[in-house]
C-alpha cells in the first residue's frame, strides 16, 4: 500500500519514520495513544481518493484527523491502520460574498476562515475555544460548537454542503448551498459522524455579516447558583446572548493564575455575557442583562470598554482548559449537557461529588446551553489518582443523563465515550445506528472502533459493530 | 392484516368502505391517485407500532400520511399497500414553556402548535401556507419552510427530537431535547425523508419568543427585475426579512380576484416584506428596506398599519394557490430553487418558456430564499393540456437546476418528481441514498416508489430501488 501511494502522494504525503508517527499518536485526549503504523497526507481530492480506495482494497481501517486538538480519542490512530491527516489540504478555494458562502478545503483553520473576509463585513459564526489550531475538517467531524453557539448554532447549521469520499472510494457532494436539500440530508448525517462514515475534502461554509453592535461583560458572584440564577433570567426575558459563559471559583484561579485577565478571584462564579446584534437592541438588551445580573445577587459588573477589552476575557476563558495545568499536573475533562433548569442542582451535586471522592473539580461552561465541562484535578504520577479522578468524571457524566440530559454536548464520543453509549441508547438504537453506518461503510474501515461500542473497545459484551475484517491479517503486507 | 388489527384499533380506526377510501387517493398534488385497498387511523403510538408490525409480517407496503396538504405526491397511496393516517394522533403531551420545548402527536396542524401557546409570549417558527390544516407529521416528512423560513429556517432547525416507528416496527426516539445530538443525526435524516424511513409519533418542537415588533410592506414595481433588485439590494445591506416574497402580474390578477385584499392589479410585481425582532430594530431596518425598494425603482409603497392589515397581506400571500382558479381550470406548480443573485435572469427566461409553449405561468415564490413557485395554467378538458403544461413545469424545473439551483424547495421529491432524481444525482449519489433508506427500511415497505426512481414509477431504466417483495402475490389475504 505504501508503494502504491508514494508515487502519487511524493515525500511530503508519507510519513514512515517512527518519529514522524509518534507526532501523530494522540489527539487532545492524551490518554489514550496509538503510534499509527502509516501516515498519509494527501494534498488533493483525487490523492485522499486514492488513499482511501487503496485502504479498501488492502482492508486497512483509516483514521481521519484534522489538527488533532479534538477532546475524544476521535482521531486516536487505529493499531492496524493507517492515518490520513488534511494538513496538505489547506486552500480556500472560493470566497463568495455576495451569495455569503466560502468553499474551502477540510484543513483549513477555523479562524482563517473568518480571517479571509476580514474587512469585508462577514464572519463564520462557530468558534470552538481551540479555533487557532483546529480545523473546518475536525470541526465538521464533532459538530463544534463554541462560545458563541448558544445563539448561532453548531456547525451542522454553518455547513451548507461538502465533498466526502466515501469509504468505498467514490467522491460524493452532499447537501446544496441553496434553501433545502433534495432527498435525504446525507449532508447533515456526516456533520457530527466523526469521520466514521468517510473523509471530508471541501466544505462550503455560511458566511455571517459581521454585528453591528459587540458588549461584553463580567459579572461575579458569590456562588454558581446565584450565577445560575442570572442565567435563567437572562434566558427567560427572551434576549439570547451571543456568549453565555460561567467559570467556578476554582477554574477563575486557574485563568488568572495563566492569563492575569483581572478576573474576581474572590468571586465563587463569574458569568461572561456577550451581546451583539444592531446598537440599539444591544444596548437595550445590555442595560436587561445588567438587571438580571443584579437581581440575582451580582457583587460587581465590569463592563469591556472596547473591543481589546473584549479579546482579554474571552482570552481568559478560552484558556480556562489549558490553565488547569497551573492548579494540578493532569485533568479529566468532561462535556456533558443538561437541561438549563437543572443547572444548580446539578453543580451542587458535583461539589457533593468532588469532596466525597476527594478530588477537586473546576467547572467551566456554555451556561446558556447547558453544556458543563466539570475538569477533575488529579496528580497522574502518584498510583491510582488517574483511575480514581476518571471514575469520578465518569459519575459527573451520569449526573447529567440522569437530569435529562445527554454524555457529550460538543466534544464528541470517540473512542472516549463509546463504551458509554449504551448508557444512553438501547440495543435497537444502536443497531439502528449501525446499520446507517454500513449503509456508508459496509466494510467498517472508516475510523473504526469510534463512537460505537465494540468488543475490542469496550471488553465485555459483544457490541453490535464487528471488528474490521482483515484484523488478524498479516499488517507488514498490507501498508 | 385487518382482522388482525381490527379489534386493536376500533371500527374508527379502520376504513374500508370504498367511499371511505376514495378520500385518501390523493393529497395535494391531484393529478396523481390511487384507491388505497385499506386505510388505518391508530389513535396511539402502540396502536401505529402494531399497524406497521403487522404490515412487515405480511409484507405490505405502507404509507404514511398527515393532512395529504402535500404538493409532491409524497402521501399517494401505494395501489398493493395500506394507509396509515395520523388523523387520531392529534394530542398535545407537553408544553414546557420555561425551556421552551413542546411534544406534540404527529396529527396536530402547525397552526395548533402556536395556537396552543398563545398569550405566553412563544410561537412555532415554521408556517408554510396550508398552516391551517397541515399537520406536523407532514411538516416533519417534507421539511416544510413557509414565508418565515428566510430567517427563521424550515422544519429540521425546529424539531428538536422525534418518536420512530422504524419500517421493522420497533419504537425509537431520535435526537435530544438539549444542544447537540450525541451519534449519528438520525433526527436530521428522518426530517424530509417524506415517510420512507418509518412514521413518526411524537415531535418535540422547538418554542421561538414572540417577536417584540412585526411590520410588513408590499411595494409595487414594473417588472419582476425590478422586485428582484430590491430583494438583492435588501439582502446585500444585511437584513434579514422574516418573510421576503413576490408575486408576478399573473398572481398578483389570481389573489385579487379571489382574496381582494387591495394589492394593485397594475403592477409588473409585488414584494411583500415583513420585518420582525426588537423595535428599535425593526424601525430602523424598515426604513432601510424602503429605501432599497425605492432605489430599485418601487412605484409604490403600502405599509400595514396594524395587525389587522398585516393579516390581510398575508391572507392574500397564503391563498395564490387556491385563486390559481379564478384564472385557469387547472395547474401544475413547481418548486424549484436557484441561486438568488439568479433571480432576474431566470424569471425572463421563464416568461421565454411561457410565450414560446403559448400556456400562461404565474410567479409567487420565496424571493429571499430563490424558492420558485411558478404554476403553469391550464385546461384539463382540452385534450393534450395537462400533458403540455406538465412539459413546461418540467422543462422549468431544468432551468432551475441550469442555473445552479435544484429540482425542490420545500415541497419535496414524493412520487412527482422521483424520477426526475436522476438529473440531480449520478448513479453513485442515488445507490449511497438507497443504502441508507435500506438502513432503516431494510425490506422497503414504507413508502416505497417515492422519493427515488423506482422501475414501476419510472418506467425505463431500472432505479436501484427494488418493488416490495410481495408485490406480485395475492392481496386479498395480506389485507
Amino acid at each position: 500500500m505504501r508503494d502504491e501511494l508514494a508515487p502519487l502522494l511524493g515525500p511530503d504525503g508519507v510519513l514512515e519514520h517512527p518519529a514522524q508517527r509518534r507526532t501523530y499518536a494522540a489527539d487532545g485526549l492524551a490518554a489514550l495513544r496509538e503510534v499509527p503504523p502509516l501516515v498519509l497526507l494527501p494534498s488533493s481530492t483525487e490523492e485522499a481518493a486514492a488513499c482511501v480506495r487503496a485502504c479498501r482494497r488492502h482492508g486497512v481501517p483509516f483514521v481521519p484527523r484534522g489538527a488533532g486538538s479534538g477532546l475524544s480519542g476521535g482521531a486516536m490512530p487505529h493499531p492496524d491502520g493507517v492515518l490520513i491527516g488534511v494538513a496538505r489540504l489547506r486552500r480556500i478555494l472560493d470566497v463568495d460574498l455576495a451569495n455569503g458562502r466560502m468553499t474551502v478545503e477540510p484543513g483549513v483553520t477555523n479562524r482563517e476562515i473568518s480571517a479571509a473576509v476580514e474587512g469585508h463585513d462577514r464572519y463564520y459564526a462557530p468558534d470552538p475555544s481551540s479555533q487557532i489550531v483546529c480545523t473546518i475538517g475536525g470541526n465538521v467531524a464533532e459538530n463544534s460548537g463554541g462560545v458563541h453557539c448558544l445563539k448561532y448554532g453548531f456547525t451542522t447549521n454553518h455547513v451548507l454542503a461538502l465533498e466526502l469520499i466515501t469509504a468505498e472510494g467514490e467522491v460524493e457532494w452532499l447537501g446544496a448551498p441553496t434553501a433545502d436539500s433534495v432527498g435525504y440530508d446525507l449532508r447533515g448525517l456526516i456533520v457530527g459522524s466523526e469521520g466514521t462514515l468517510g473523509l471530508v475534502t471541501k466544505v462550503v461554509v455560511r458566511l455571517l455579516r459581521t454585528p453591528e453592535s459587540v458588549r461584553t461583560l463580567v459579572a461575579d458572584f458569590t456562588t454558581p447558583r446565584d450565577a445560575g440564577d442570572a442565567v435563567t433570567a437572562i434566558t427567560a426575558s427572551g434576549i439570547v446572548p451571543a456568549g453565555l459563559e460561567m467559570l467556578d471559583h476554582l477554574a477563575i484561579q486557574a485563568c488568572e493564575e495563566d492569563t492575569g485577565v483581572g478576573l474576581n478571584r474572590d468571586a465563587g462564579a463569574v458569568l461572561l455575557v456577550e451581546l451583539d446584534g444592531p446598537e440599539a437592541e444591544v444596548d437595550r438588551e445590555f442595560e436587561a442583562v445588567q438587571a438580571c445580573c443584579r437581581e440575582a445577587g451580582a457583587t460587581a459588573i465590569t463592563i469591556a470598554r472596547d473591543a481589546a477589552d473584549r479579546a482579554r476575557i474571552w482570552k481568559g476563558r478560552k484558556a480556562a482548559f489549558a490553565a488547569m495545568g497551573r492548579l494540578a499536573p493532569d485533568y479529566f475533562v468532561q462535556d456533558g449537557v443538561i437541561p438549563r433548569t437543572a443547572l444548580g442542582d446539578v453543580l451542587e451535586r458535583i461539589a457533593d461529588l468532588s469532596s466525597e471522592a476527594g478530588y477537586r473539580v473546576a467547572n467551566v461552561f456554555h451556561a446558556g446551553d447547558g453544556n458543563l465541562h466539570p475538569l477533575v484535578l488529579y496528580d497522574g504520577t502518584r498510583p491510582g489518582e488517574a483511575e480514581e479522578a476518571e471514575k469520578v468524571a465518569a459519575r459527573i457524566v451520569e449526573l447529567c443523563v440522569d437530569a435529562g440530559g445527554s454524555i457529550t454536548g460538543e466534544h464528541g464520543v470517540g473512542a472516549d465515550k463509546a463504551c458509554s453509549m449504551p448508557a444512553m441508547f438501547g440495543e435497537e438504537d444502536l443497531a439502528v445506528f449501525e446499520r446507517v453506518r454500513r449503509a456508508l461503510d459496509p466494510d467498517g474501515l472508516a475510523n473504526p472502533d469510534k463512537v460505537l461500542p465494540t468488543p475490542r473497545l469496550c471488553g465485555e459484551s459483544p457490541g453490535p459493530y464487528r471488528p474490521h475484517p482483515l484484523e488478524e491479517a498479516g499488517l507488514a503486507e498490507r501498508l
